[in-house]
Order: structure tokens, then C-alpha cells, then sequence
């Protein structure tokens, strides 16, 4: 499972093609691309927070799905087709306040299917917060 | 399985305690309660929508979320702290442009924990676009 | 979605190409087929008992993937080589004793992929016991 | 996230609760204990293969699903009445002929839930073969 894009070209691929990702402001940023495996950091806003500075399971889920994706264009190529079939995620405790960081892993590289492994941890702490699996479908 | 809380109700305690839904200006509206069942309205802006006017796969999740936990409160009564445990979501079709509309049932009432099933469909077609199955832990 | 084999196609189709499925003694049924629908029933006998009387867990996800198997096949025909690719299932109650009965639902019937909603219902109440969503992925 | 079984304590535990996994013979076997995850060995033997060899799919989730609850028992101790609430696998690739391996690692050990992530790794090249990730309740 070899990497094929870089930290800046995927920057420069997601902030072209989903320019509408970074609306109020870029909050997600790619940090780390090795073989079978890249890193995500968010850094949320106030939008994100739910009462108490927690973020909510939907922006967690959206970090999941950014992350994940970014899994499959670094190891596919820039395909802006790739889509999300289908997605689980559990939720194990609440993150305390601050970045989380997203690890996404492929689990498999098919021709048609990939599928990907995502861990999110946050806070200072480093605590896992969420798990997620998303599948995603190749055109073609 | 009883519906204990009204549309208004709904509306109301939402709005109370989860300002921060309408950040931007509100976007999803309970319809219709009945017993085991709630019907919620997602009219989408442009902070939702992907290129080609369809609406994410997160914007979706989160909608399958908050017509979920509406489901849990209209049958359990005003409890903030029900808590999403998981999720589980399939993207089934691209919806054409639109409002969503998502029917979130009860399929398990526990003391501890609720169970629901979310479908959403879409646009003037009504078509379905996604299917969620979500779980809440409650309180206490 | 329209059905385009029979009740008795579809068991000759699954007794010729699954035979290991039957090991031990037929358990499953195909009962009935309709367009975007079919029931299955499962005989349970003392393998697939726990402590009590009641269906194991993998007993019920093994009935809801032939199901789910069976809802494919019925609307594309009778090709073997589907697979699954995943599934998510949740377990609502313990079943009492009886038979259990799935009803597999066809939520997406794509030319790669197929996702089957699958509720299972079970004991002289009828009560819903698990409800499993499952994706298969279509050769060629 | 402290173990509180050995191996054959849970051999133990397994064969006097659940003596109906073994019926036609003892398959599955605990290789591994250590903090936060344990191993498990299941030798397919006729019953569980799909022709070619492979082994099924409701096989390798009665394996995750074994895995992941001796996981639960290993770190709270003997308590037979861990439910399993919910589980998602996902298929990845057929497995080579030769013995399955499971990797069953604690994600969340809650009071009255835990998460579980479960990795399936077969035959004689130890590729992977599934992944699930299930949540059981604790009782009382």
C-alpha cells in the first residue's frame, strides 16, 4: 500500500475541489501521509462545540469522513469521484476541550471498494474519543 | 411505545438546549410526532451542499442524528443527556436538490438504552437517499 | 424493483449452490417474495440454542445474511457470486422460543452494490428481536 | 485497562457457561491474554467452509463475536450475562484455507458498556481478512 500524494498536494486537491469544506473558516488539516495510513488535525471553532466545550458527534463524524477520504485520494490519486457508501461510528467518550486528531488507516485498497479504519483522540490527553469504519466506492 | 412530548414541545426544548444547532440560522424542523415515530425537515443552505447542489454525506449524518435523538426525547420525555453510543449509516443515492426529509422510529425502548432507525429521503422525488440506524445510551 | 425468481427458484438455486448450508439439517425457508421483499423463516434447533431457549447472536446474524443473500438474488437472479461486503446489526431483545422470521427489504439495488434493510421478528409474539442492514457487492 | 483472567481461567469460564460453542467439536481457542486485548484462534473445520475452502462470513462474525466477549470477560471478570447489543464487520478479503486469528482489543470499558474493535487475520500469509467492532452491555 504505497502513499502517491503528499501533504500539500492533498492541501491543494481538497481546498480546490471542496472549497466548501472550509466555509467560517479551515478548521481541518492534513498533518502526516506514510504507507496505509494519515493523520488529521481539528481544530474546532465554536460552531463545533456542543454546551460544556464538547464536540458534537456530527462534527466528529464529519472529521472521520474528511479523514478517511483523505485516506483514499493518497492512495488512489487525486479521484474527486470516490464516494462514501457506507459509515459506522462509536462514540466512546465525551473529548475534553481542544484539537482532536484523526488516524485513518486502510484496511483495504480494492479496485471498486476501500475501506478505512479511523481513530479520533483529543485533548490534551490523547484519549481515544471515537471510532469510525467508512467505505468508500472508486468510479470506473 | 407512547409519544410523552409535542411538536411544540420539541421545538421548544431544542431550542433551548441546543442553541447551537441553529448557528447560521435554523435549517431542521420537527414535522410530525406519533406513536414509535417522528417525522424531521431539513431544508438545506449552502453551507450543506457539495458541488452540484447535493447535500453531504456529514450534513446528512447529522440530520439522521438530531431526527434520531428527537425520536429518543418524544418517547422518553426532556433528557438532555441521552447520548449517541453509535451509528451506523448507509448513503444510498445522491439526493436531487431539495429539502430531506428524514422518519426516525423506535425500534427498541430500554431502560438504558433506545435503538432507532432513521430513513431519509429526498428531494421532489421523495426517493430514499440514506439509511441510519443509531443508538442512545440513556441516564441514570 | 421488480422480483424475478420464485419462492421454489430461489430454494433449488440455494440447495444446488449452498449446500453446506444445510448441514446438520434444513433450518432456513424462503416463505415468500415480493417486489423489493422477501421472508425468510428459521427453524432453530438445539445448535443455535443458548442457555434458556434462546437464538445465539451469530444464529441470528447467520439468518439475516442468507436473507439478505436470498432479498439480492431474488431481484438480480440467481448469481452465486455476490458477497457480502459488510453488515450491522442490532440486537433488540433476547427472542423467546420459536421460530424467527426475516423480512429482508431492498434499500438500494445499484448495479455494483445492493444494501438490504433486514428485520427479524421472532417467537409466538411476533416481537421485533434484531435488525441487521447489509451490503453485497455484485460481480463484473 | 488492567486483565483480570488468565487464558485458562477463561478456557475455564467458556467451556462450563457456553458449552453449546463446542458442540461437534472444540474450535476456537484463547492464545493470548495481555492489557487491553486478547487473541483468539478458530480452526474451521467442514462446517464452517464455503466451497473453495473459504470460510463464511456468519463464521467469521461468531468468531469476532466470541473474541470480542472473551475480551469483555477478560478485563471485568467472569460475568456470563455481557449482552451483545451491536456489531458491525466489515468482509475485506476471502481468506486463505488454514486457521483464522482474531485480535480483540478494548476501545471503551465502560460501567455498563463496552466497545470492542476485533481484527480477523487468516491463513498462512496472516492477511486480514475482517474487522468488526461490537458493544456489549453490563448488567445491573
Amino acid at each position: 500500500m504505497k502513499v502517491v500524494m503528499s501533504v500539500p498536494e492533498l492541501e491543494t486537491f481538497l481546498d480546490r475541489e471542496f472549497p466548501e469544506m472550509h466555509q467560517g473558516g479551515k478548521t481541518m488539516f492534513v498533518e502526516h501521509v506514510q504507507d496505509g495510513e494519515i493523520v488529521m488535525r481539528f481544530k474546532a471553532d465554536e460552531r463545533h462545540l456542543r454546551p460544556g466545550g464538547t464536540i458534537s458527534g456530527p462534527s466528529q463524524f464529519a472529521l472521520a469522513d474528511v479523514a478517511s477520504f483523505v485516506a483514499v485520494l493518497a492512495h488512489v490519486g487525486p479521484v474527486a469521484l470516490a464516494v462514501t457508501t457506507s459509515a459506522n461510528i462509536n462514540f466512546l467518550r465525551k473529548p475534553s476541550p481542544g484539537d482532536l486528531v484523526a488516524t485513518a488507516r486502510v484496511l483495504k485498497l480494492g479496485r471498486r471498494l476501500v475501506v478505512i479504519d479511523c481513530e479520533i483522540a483529543g485533548g490534551t490527553d490523547g484519549q481515544l474519543v471515537s471510532h469510525a469504519v467508512a467505505t468508500y466506492s472508486l468510479p470506473g
